[in-house]
């Protein structure tokens, strides 16, 4: 690519920011990655497992040398960073990767102008976490949403197009909008599922009678869909919800009200209803399968035909 | 495996049906299996994919020369059906393999002792329907719950056992238990799952500013997951819900404490309180993989790495 981020930094070495770090290498042009993370054992092990080509021990340090700082730490922790990107030098590049923008968008109105922050969300993930976690296609075929500050300077538009250009070399399709706008988009699309499936998770713990072992027989009855998405880094999602919180509140409302129609159709007995909610989701399931975002195999694939 | 049922009958040709069709060729011993569904095109189909081999053109002419018949329709057809076997020959074994069992045990209770009502469930099954859908393997290393009828004669106990070995020939794992605490386990483990799935997907089509393609497009975030169990058949899953109204009224009630517990904290910003829901999840996960009933790899191995 033309112009390819040379140094990187990885604040913030999980799953999401170790993608990156293999995908900037081995499709962008990066030739360095320099890695800080919180934690100085996962910097140990960003290091040895040649996620990183060095480990910074300071955010200062790692911010010095690089042409792209890439935030990849948990949403609440962006609030924090930015502040300390202010003395950057001039020109250089900040991305964060985080699940809602709004939020980190507020953080960044302090930063001077020679620092160029461009909030990227790349939709794609694992239930897996950790610099191991990682992998260089993580992004490809995937949607990486980026909402840009409101400022029109050719300098920032330039290291937007470079942002845009990146993503692309990772193999995602790129698309721009309000981070308003995403932030409900992902609530319905992401924020929600999530938190559906982890309530979903626990209630099951609640219920005396039914004991974890039978949760964990049975579960290909259907609940283990959820366990994966359930499985997700906690603190990871923690920050999200506390960062969306109007989003999400919006539609957990929706959902709740079509939960209590559910609920009285089957108090009711009423089969026509419930059939008819039913048979809609068909449609969609479809579009996402042509949409190259699903594999249509039958379980994904996950059982064997014989 | 000794004594098998040489002849079946299949009644209702859809996923499972068909499965056990197959199943019971390649590995019971079963050498004809005469299909009955209410739709001539479903029994022409399932004729002409050699998924069963003679198409009888009543229910009496299917069970009249078969010694297992197979109940495979909606569980809202059994209790028509059930009626409809009293003057089948005498030791007919009739089983069905719907998802809730006490309204099918009620429904048994005016069988002459000659037929040997066998409930079974085997926990197992794809997003697909039809008689194209089925496979020799969808049973192996799945759990068939029998939840047997009240009777203790031997007779009858010679016909549970058959059933119990055909099932393990089909590769499964075979529990016994009442059908009251079936019913209540499943509420958790397959019900309430379905239920939850298709009221998020009913939902997202709600939100009037975030339209049906971008629900597609980002549906990687986790949305995709609910949209699997999601497009299930409506008309089974309809009669599920009718059928097993009071445990899953019962689980749905503690889904939705534990939601409104869930929904205060982000409106809190308890993130303390977020963080330890989420994190109780994981070890259900990993007693999932390692109890065999799903994937280790990251979002099923549907994505492939590099």
């Amino acid at each position: 690519m033309d112009e390819p981020f040379e140094t990187i930094a990885i604040v913030g070495i999980g799953l999401i920011g170790s993608s990156v770090a293999h995908a900037a290498r081995a499709s962008a042009g990066t030739t360095k990655v320099v890695g800080y993370d919180l934690s100085a054992d996962v910097r140990a092990e960003a290091l040895r497992l040649g996620v990183i080509d060095e480990a910074a021990d300071s955010l200062e340090n790692a911010v010095a040398q690089s042409d792209l700082v890439v935030l990849s730490t948990p949403v609440g922790a962006i609030g924090k960073i930015l502040p300390q990107l202010a003395s950057a030098k001039a020109g250089t590049v900040v991305m964060d990767v985080g699940s809602c923008k709004g939020s980190v968008i507020e953080a960044a109105q302090g930063l001077p102008d020679s620092v160029h922050f461009v909030p990227a969300h790349p939709v794609a993930g694992t239930e897996h976490s950790g610099p191991a976690a990682g992998f260089a296609t993580l992004f490809r075929n995937r949607w990486c949403i980026i909402t840009p500050m409101e400022r029109s300077d050719e300098a920032y538009g330039r290291s937007l197009a470079r942002v845009d250009a990146l993503w692309r070399a990772f193999g995602s399709d790129v698309v721009q909008m309000d981070a308003k706008h995403h932030d409900l988009a992902l609530a319905v699309t992401s924020h929600l599922p999530h938190l559906i499936a982890y309530t979903l998770v626990g209630a099951a713990d609640d219920v005396e009678s039914v004991n974890e072992a039978e949760v964990v027989k049975y579960s290909a009855g259907g609940f283990r869909d959820f366990t994966r998405i359930a499985a997700s880094d906690p603190i990871m999602w923690r920050d999200v919800f506390i960062n969306n919180k109007e989003a999400v509140l919006e539609v957990l409302g929706r959902f709740s009200e079509e939960l209590a129609v559910m609920q009285r159709a089957i108090r009711w007995g009423d089969g026509e209803a419930l059939e008819k909610a039913f048979a809609r989701s068909r449609g969609l399931r479809k579009a996402i399968i042509e949409a190259g975002q699903e594999s249509a195999e039958p379980n994904f694939g996950r059982d064997k035909k014989g």
